[in-house]
């Protein structure tokens, strides 16, 4: 069975499991406090080049998105997002458990542009009716997006010109961040995104680690005591080192970029593939999630033999399916998944 | 530098480090769908005499109160628990920021007994304003407590059987519970707690694991769409493989046992080892954590030496403090230790 | 200044203050225990032909809204409504706050389909990452709609089939419930929707009360405790006896409707007025709510003379108001305002 | 039936509706925007001494407190009040729905004093793990008590002084304020506490009003977007009318004094009629709610003939009820009563 149906069908990267290794017995304080988690902090600072930037280390998307959105929101305040947003899609309402509300806005291939969110809160803010509304407090997009997309740095300054007109802060979703970074096709660097957003997320589950993601502040904008709010969300993790050791090897000669390019090739050998062989994609994605269009009962043939994500219908008698690649993606597998088309 | 402080100092033990290396590469499917957590289950299920015991896997002690709490309790019901309960004093708030109220009833070293329970609940319901109150709809209770105490099996299956009278679940929060199993002071075995108590967490966290507890369901009462809860509050792990590897580890050729064992071991040798050179115990914990009372001089002399933990200051000139061992701590630092006293 | 604004610019109808006054001594019990409640809902449950009816007063259309989905939803469910429903638009995340989604679905001046709700529920069902998502758990439809639209009785009973077929139940919100029931385009009576809904509301506050609304529980389905949770939201009135006294009186000898009739001929004649004098409605609205799209001249000059709403822009030069009637506007009053045009 | 149950057994004083019955027609804005409410709040800022007090009319006691301190408390904050406060014991656990705890302290008669508040702020603040901890943000008072009695102005100040040390809000609940502001044994008047109060709220439903209490903000310091806050809790009435009418009223000419006073009377007249027949009194209230500790079978035989509270059993044979006069108490009501003792 071949296995293409996410990017994290494996454990982590061979560096972060020997690093646990050599560090396991080291005594440390609890609850994120450890040399460890300092040592990450510092080298993603110096990769943002935002030496200011307030970092808390966190184990998964979902809860890094409701504990980053929940802890900057007031009472009356919703989060813009894409209709197609993983906040609003796939995370089982966490964020209306946590009292706000996901204000939508429609999306072009997962992604929003910086015109519609003007015209969004232009109109919200000229509603006479607008003190019986939710007043939309952040934006948040991500990037990759859900469909493989990447804004373009052009893109990101307008979006983030308009948040800052509007004075709400901009965070960015970066589950999939090092496959962006690393794409053929993008211009957008980590240290444009520190400098552009205002709070954003480093993907570790999905680039390497066995967990985990790191959210950033880069304005000092980390609100006061967002430790005591993490752990009121059940997030403190006691051995804040597990945390702490892998980012702090992620972040370590180049590793995270090197996994992110790992998957970016092997994706664009996917790609090329299907496309020698005259398979058109459903769009162009420059990142690790490949997407096609299939007839139905190709799409069962395959099913016996790799593990993919179906994505949604098209139409009667064909079916959208995702291919993802990943840090542990093997070149033969790659080749395997292309004999089958 | 001698470690005192946590039974969380320290990474996972060698076998479960092992385990992760050994399987890194399987590709298994996400979010506890993998092989590796049915089959901690079912070990779980074994060890507990409960076949039909639902389980579920999550990361940390505060996690699993939170959402287990959250998703039985009615909205109009809080949870009973000791004024010093984990819930009650060192979780931030977890339990109401769920929007719950926790229902304290005073505490004797860490424990509520039977007697005190059903006062408390017989006033409740003969209240002719309660409909104004919050109802009793579950019981807590620490084993091992926050102060190392453990309940006797005749204590704990009072408190069951008044839980049963008034038709309210019973929650044992096991975040130490490997130490209080193996504790040479005790008659209450895991299949008498999945007995006993409607839901139980076996904490992997603090007895060997990097993270992670084990949630039972004893009474085929976890509720439904559990899943989705839980990954409404941000604590689902896209790589579930990360718990049920370890406590598929820990529950094999009893493992778990041991750990606990050696944590109580070296907890017994210190005591000794205090009692010897004439020290009083501030009280008598049969488990991992010991606290004893000292001059405010002696504490601040041991500063320097040991990491400890704060426990309570003794009126004017004394302090109690926290001296915890587990299953990563080692005979010649018990040495090290008494030699300082 | 006319008063065209709202259906809740004057205070209650001659009746109720005469009925408070009359009652106003009596000594009677408080959080709804009184005799004029139970009175109240025994003539509710005649009017709806629902001898079984639970019911309760509460203040407002958003508390209303809030407290039933809160009570009825599950923690891990959303309610279904049209995009343009009250609760997802103009409660200022009321029921966000309460911890639901709002899953919307398009609307057609203001009103769902039961094609549109059955296609929703399917997909979602149909869906491999339902786990991941928020489970669809009552249907919430607006009668009048916000557009002053009403449902006709095949499209409530093909709505209320589809949520039997998939077990999630039907809630209705009739703030102007009373300007529905006696429209001259309708087929739809309170029976009918006592037995197509399994909760609704009658609206007060904008037919003739000072404030209060009733909520029906049709299928003997009020939630336990349901006064616990009311009170815990902060919504139990102490003196009760406001909201009863005014609901019995809204049904005793047909009051509510003779109010409701009267908002409707009010409304009719405004209709044909502006009909006769050439102007276009901007949609045929059956009930009390009547829109118009001017030009912005027109509606600067009518801004000195009338209090009217602000509806929405339409294209560069034109805007869309509404004109409310209600069970106090004066026949003197229309026929001044139809002489501004 | 002799009525001494509650201080919310009538309906309003007649002022009161004779202004709703004059001001009944007048075409008014709604949600609280209206003249009188503008009139009402003006003339409270007077009463109060006061010019720069925001106001905001609620309709009841538990929603204010709600709605305060959930806009005012950080996430992470919980509110300090004595074990015996209203919003940790009869308000249906409406604080923790909101998602904060109430951190209590012990009472003497409802009491705190400033000694109490500054030894638990001072052991929080001293505490190392209060980042795991409920942050200490804001105090809780009631004036009259759940038992009736006063703060003294000094002991006012006092508790005021460690509030402003700590630079954390004071609140007072003054659901029966009219009753203490009026009591022949008190030095507090309305300006001094909104001169040591941060914000506290005026009592509508006990003293006189059909509903309703005036949230007042002492010190510039309403949450910005209240009203929005408001509407999200389902509390703004859209005839806000009803709440400015009566507020308006009950701070014309001094009615609301007035009301209370009468209130006082009549409990002194009570209170000194007991004594002349030789019973003791459970507690020496001040204000409007009288203790007395009666054997069960007088308490039984009392039952037919007059309406009153259980307050709690004293010890096997005795009772405490608790008999409550009000504005609308009248004085042969209280010679009957007393003929029955």
């Amino acid at each position: 069975m071949l296995g293409f149906e996410s990017d994290y069908m494996e454990g982590a990267c061979q560096e972060i499991l020997q690093r646990l290794m050599e560090t396991n017995l080291h005594q440390v304080s609890g609850y994120g406090t450890d040399p460890y988690c300092e040592s990450a902090k510092e080298k993603i600072r110096r990769e943002c080049s935002c030496p200011d930037a307030d970092i808390f280390f966190l184990t998964g998307g979902t809860q890094t998105n409701m504990i980053a959105i929940g802890a900057v929101l007031k009472p009356y305040e919703g989060v813009v997002a894409a209709e197609t947003g993983h906040i609003g899609s796939h995370e089982a309402g966490a964020i209306e458990a946590g009292g706000h509300k996901v204000l939508t806005i429609p999306h072009h291939l997962g992604k929003i542009s910086a015109a519609q969110l003007a015209e969004m809160l232009k109109t919200f803010w000229q509603d006479g009716n607008r003190s019986h509304m939710v007043f939309p407090g952040m934006v948040y997009i991500s990037h990759p997006t859900e469909y493989g997309t990447l804004y373009t740095l052009e893109e990101l300054e307008n979006i983030s010109q308009i948040c800052r007109t509007y004075e709400i802060p901009l965070y960015l979703d970066g589950a999939r961040l090092g496959y962006g970074l690393m794409s053929n096709q993008t211009d957008v660097s980590l240290p444009d995104i520190a400098r552009l957003c205002d709070l954003f997320y480093i993907g570790g589950t999905k680039v390497g680690a066995l967990c985990g993601e790191a959210l950033v502040f880069t304005k000092k904008n980390m609100p006061a005591h967002f430790m005591t709010m993490v752990k009121q969300k059940g997030a403190l993790l006691a051995k804040g080192r597990l945390l702490g050791v892998q980012f702090d090897t992620l972040f370590t000669d180049g590793l995270y970029y090197r996994l992110g390019r790992h998957g970016i090739e092997m994706a664009q050998a996917l790609k090329e593939g299907l496309l020698k062989k005259g398979y058109e994609l459903y769009l162009d994605s420059p990142t690790n999630q490949q997407f096609i269009c299939l007839e139905d009962d190709q799409v069962e043939r395959l099913r016996d033999k790799v593990a993919f994500s179906f994505w949604e219908k098209a139409g009667e008698s064909h079916t959208v399916i995702r291919l993802a690649t990943s840090w542990a993606t093997r070149e033969e597998e790659v080749n395997s998944l292309l004999s089958l088309f």
